[in-house]
């Protein structure tokens, strides 16, 4: 039975059983092999709109376990710019319109991945999730988010692996979002995205950490409890996530960025000897110091790691759709 | 017996028999996988002097159908200038000689892809292929164009393939080449190489309207109807081409951008319910309206989706030789 | 039994037997596929932080030849710029550092392959290789290097290769290695790596000539003679290596660019009818002319070509320590 309830790949709501899945990328990760022929003859195609290191590799890895063509194109820098706008009159700096690119990549392969930044500067645009929705309207296939404007799917998948894999005792952790300062406005959806999962998960007590003014939307954060004290929130915390963001309500804006929520070992100690976890790339010693990336807290290695997992586990039950 | 007369595939010159190419290609669309291991060993090298979507994707799915392996290279933004100038003195911005670089190539690969667009500066290099030519003359290896300064060949024959598919009378079809307005200055290569192609293929009745001034080289257009009213040209037309183009004569200006050569549903009536077909990329609203293309007129997808049945149809023949 | 010291290929100091590897890379020659299966399963992470060409393409075959995987990764343009100072505040341009990208290829890779140039402007950092080693510290897997900051070991190896292949005689041949004009500051890497193998190799007569100034560090040039008078140098060659390097007493500086040691054929006639190498791309005209590279002297493409048997003999080597 599948455990997608869609055909596409966007969001937490879009699968059926959590655990099954995060079981299903842990059995992949002890046999990266068994099903290397699942994808014989299945082509993906990944479009990146934006850079990505970790989420290309391990998706481009993940597909070739699984006996998939995995075709890379960075639209940007190989291709042209894409207008999303409907009704556009294209005079101006966009060469083609995601209705005429799209179903021809739908012609061409059988799964499109494709990673899209938010504007950051359009709210609506950006959380309405225009540009992958035009891509899920117009390509005709399935589609697999590689990050879009306001969610990581598969990043939080990935966290979810990690902490089942890391958590040997029969209560549930206490995990912590917090947010870091940064040196430039980020998207909010990597931390969108892990409350989306933690939340849909439910098998975790849920901390949303951050400053006045950096409330999240609360369509994602949905029951967590929300403090603006970060040593209260750390407090016999199992797991903390390290994360900056933009401020949402006023929107793609810094207001504070005071470097004491760098997190520190001295923050640490509160915790219940906390495993730490970042969804990487990481400014060292702006978000997270040094002494904690390099001290046995740090788990961000074997969560980069377990992206293939979780990409080879999404991957397999879109193939085992289109096989079926 | 070998479709093409060359070991290279330049221009609708280069084939025998037009018409068994494109059965050869519908032959592939019905049956992509049917000569999966016909390329087995062999390699085939990308390069793109230029940027490419639909042509290198279709490209390597197409080698991939033949279980060859294709490299894609970006010579731009991987690599760095090639020179093309005999006898250079090689102290400026260029710092690779096709001559050292062609050979080079010639030892990776079996076969050579090419993109290289024109330089709009200097017609007489580009009208006498100067880029590709050199890659012919020092690669040592048969050579497939991805489009060239005046022509490109795969897509006119996806064109070709395209007509052939939906035109079921037993009559020959009316295709009319219309240029279109744009916002820059673009080759003449995609309208040469389609007048070229339907010339050298005969099943049509081809006219080709532009405004005054945009006069294609007659090398191409060849006995072609040429029209300066474009209602009276497109009367009664079964397929209607639309292309930009700068102009030929005084070499590669905008004379004239007239947006009443946009194509309209309004225009449509006169045809015979006309099928509309471009290359893509197309500037909606600028070419052709979101009215023509989102309507049951267009198969710019079709024609798009078909440029992997020609890549492979091409790549088949030019293995075959090679396997001879 | 290994022909590597160690689990990585950065210089000639990690050969056993250069011979044997020379030996080992003309039988892939002869025979390419014969270890089709050695890699199965095993990937192979080609990481370039600088732009490539040869180097790329080479390995990316010699890898497909052994059926490993390759994915290539331009750090660069499709991801973003690493940090690789330790305790550094990252609050600038970098976004990810070397400790935290390094395991990370470790965990998605067998083997990491990876270009780095120096920076030409700390001597202390580019001597002591901070890029590659910090790879080598923090990726936990073996590393190949596609050139590195002070040497160029595949590219040095082909040369071995390529000289062993054409010279026929029972002597020890003559061989030159001749600084070049250019227009810009280039590295030492190549003729610091072309130095460490002719030495190491031992078979050979080396001699090195550059103008005055550009002396290289002798911890490559070893007991080579070292003339400043390119002529006498010349006397009697057999093979002359031509390459342009900047200056490394003073760092990285162009002191004398003298266009009369630009190689010609004029010069050549008080060689013994030398072969002539280069590593490309070469500035026609500039460091070599037109007459010497069009001219049966030039082995320049045959030494091209022999940078895939190199790379498949280390890659053979190195996939070898993994599966034993």
């Amino acid at each position: 039975m599948s455990l997608l309830k869609t055909k596409n790949f966007i969001s937490a709501h879009d699968v059926t059983d959590i655990n099954a899945l995060v079981a299903k990328a842990l059995d992949y990760k002890a046999n990266p092999f068994k099903d290397k022929t699942l994808g014989t003859g299945k082509r993906i195609g990944c479009l990146f709109l934006n850079p990505s290191m970790r989420t290309r590799l391990s998706t481009q890895i993940a597909a070739q376990n699984l006996g998939m063509e995995p075709i890379v194109f960075n639209v940007g820098s190989e291709g042209w710019k894409l207008e999303f706008e409907e009704e556009a009159i294209m005079s101006g700096s966009t060469s083609e319109h995601v209705k005429d690119a799209a179903p021809i990549m739908g012609q061409y392969f059988d799964i499109l991945a494709i990673r899209t930044f938010p504007s950051l500067a359009n709210k609506e645009d950006d959380y309405s999730e225009l540009y992958v929705n035009q891509f899920i309207k117009y390509s005709g296939i399935p589609v697999l988010s590689l990050e879009t404007a306001t969610l990581h799917p598969l990043q939080s998948l990935t966290d979810v692996i990690t902490i089942k894999e890391t958590f040997k005792e029969k209560r549930k952790p206490k995990v912590v979002l917090t947010w870091a300062p940064h040196v430039k406005p980020l998207p909010q959806c990597v931390a969108n995205s892990f409350s989306q999962w933690m939340n849909a998960w439910g098998e975790v007590d849920f901390v949303v950490t951050h400053p006045e003014d950096y409330e999240l939307d609360p369509a994602f954060t949905g029951n967590a409890t929300i403090l603006h004290n970060q040593d209260e929130a750390l407090k016999d915390a199992d797991y903390v996530y390290v994360k900056n963001w933009s401020t949402y309500t006023d929107y793609a804006k810094i207001y504070n960025n005071d470097p004491s929520w760098m997190l520190t070992l001295d923050k640490l100690k509160h915790t219940n000897n906390a495993r730490v976890m970042h969804c990487l790339p990481v400014r060292r010693n702006v978000e997270l110091s040094d002494e904690v990336l390099d001290s046995p807290h740090s788990i961000v290695t074997r969560e980069a790691g377990n992206r293939v997992w979780a990409a080879q586990a999404v991957l397999s039950e879109l193939l085992g759709q289109l096989n079926s």
